[in-house]
């Protein structure tokens, strides 16, 4: 196994820019993966892992190599020293394990609708990858057929969606757009538009989610911009009864996906 | 106005033992609030300020004295200058304005219930400070009769927990007690316990949230102890269909708070 031993190492380097910068994500088609679970997670979504990078001390080879047993092609693996480990490694981190890993490609016309009626939850600008990483937890959980981020301000592959996502970014379906062609796309796929807005709102329990149905959600300061609310089928809001009229974006979305999974009892 | 432009001075270091130190806050019976709405949202609850620190490039002392027009003894104000304030805030925050407030009691026996059906958030032990603010959020916009933080890994005045539910910890019914003697307090009120867990539960939805309800969340690593399993009317779940078996706390807590409203029909 080849070993990295400096951090003057140009595959140091690589992974750092891959980290820290999406333009360096963009023009390579690659990433970084951090964590067991998260690899495991990539590798589920039939993601190609090129390199894989350890710390001995903290992670056997073998307990990963172990997740390659059934791949053509499997990546290439490199034992990295303490120094390059903690060089690399989000602090917080202590499983020892690192991957490069290729992007795909999340254009609308990469979705694939299973159902008749799909539930669809679109997420406009969203302010933080925290945020992305949440909304990504809770359509996990629902297994919602597909989310949709409008003109988003990151990309998919930025370190803190996917470990604040714990790797849902990797098995869940999703795209993105802006905003028009993502309204173009939902009604030429005949899913209704629910728009999350405080104007000409009915309860969002009172709506019905059962067909085909999009939840759109803005962010916590502006909402959602004029041509979601234009194109509307319906706007919903969730009742504020107390001193703050804000809740924070992935519980509004989580309160209103369930919502939706409840009215279609869970299937 | 008095005026305070050195980082020596011992306010300043006051302010900041109160800000870092749980102990401070606990034996002063004083804890610092930090921005404007939360200044305004801790006067809505009844909070006695004692002193009013304003950095006046950014905050005039006149946009913050008018809070307090109704106050029979309104706080010291204190002019400091850009080196304390630096000192002083948080980064983010550009308000200007901090205060000296004092602590409430939060006992369970400080909690009076208004309705014969009240509806109750218990969280144990709750890992971050900022879950707290979330839940918080959540409580308020649902506007639940009361929140019980059991075994709490920090005081209620922790600046995470003020900033992350941007004030609403002033303005909720909120108490703190060990696991037993919140189990008996709902109990002696006639309470039903429905814990989120995930044995021997029935799918949340299908519980029936109208009578007078505790929803009882643990944390995202280990749930709840035995104790609130024990004692639990109902253990309830919310189905997880995904890759990934557990959601944030606070997003949980929401569905489960938002599902017991919408059977109530927000009343």
């Amino acid at each position: 196994m080849k070993t990295i031993s400096s951090i003057q190492n140009p595959t140091v380097k690589q992974v750092n820019q891959l980290r820290e910068k999406s333009r360096a994500r963009k023009n390579s088609g690659l990433f970084v993966v951090e964590g067991k679970r998260e690899l495991s997670l990539a590798l589920k979504g039939n993601y190609t892992i090129t390199s894989v990078l350890v710390y001995e001390a903290v992670c056997p080879p073998e307990t990963i190599k172990i997740l390659f047993n059934n791949t053509v092609n499997p990546p290439e693996f490199i034992s990295i020293s303490k120094d390059v480990y903690q060089k690399l490694a989000y602090r917080e981190t202590t499983e020892g394990v690192l991957a490069i890993a290729k992007s795909k490609e999340h254009t609308l016309n990469t979705i694939v609708f299973q159902k008749r009626n799909p539930l669809v939850l679109v997420a406009e600008a969203p302010e933080k990858p925290g945020n992305i990483g949440a909304l990504l937890r809770t359509a996990d959980a629902a297994n919602v057929d597909a989310v949709i981020i409008a003109n988003p301000k990151t990309d998919l592959y930025n370190p803190n969606i996917i470990r604040s996502g714990v790797g849902c970014v990797f098995t869940r379906t999703i795209a993105t757009g802006n905003t028009n062609e993502i309204i173009a796309f939902l009604k030429k796929n005949g899913i209704r538009i629910y728009c999350a807005a405080l104007t000409a709102s009915v309860n969002y329990h009172t709506a019905d989610f059962t067909g085909a149905t999009a939840i759109v959600v803005g962010t916590e300061a502006t909402g959602l911009s004029e041509a979601w609310l234009h194109h509307a089928d319906q706007n919903i809001i969730i009742p504020m009864q107390g001193e703050i009229d804000s809740m924070n974006v992935s519980v509004s979305a989580a309160i209103l996906i369930f919502e939706a999974k409840r009215q279609r009892e869970f299937l």
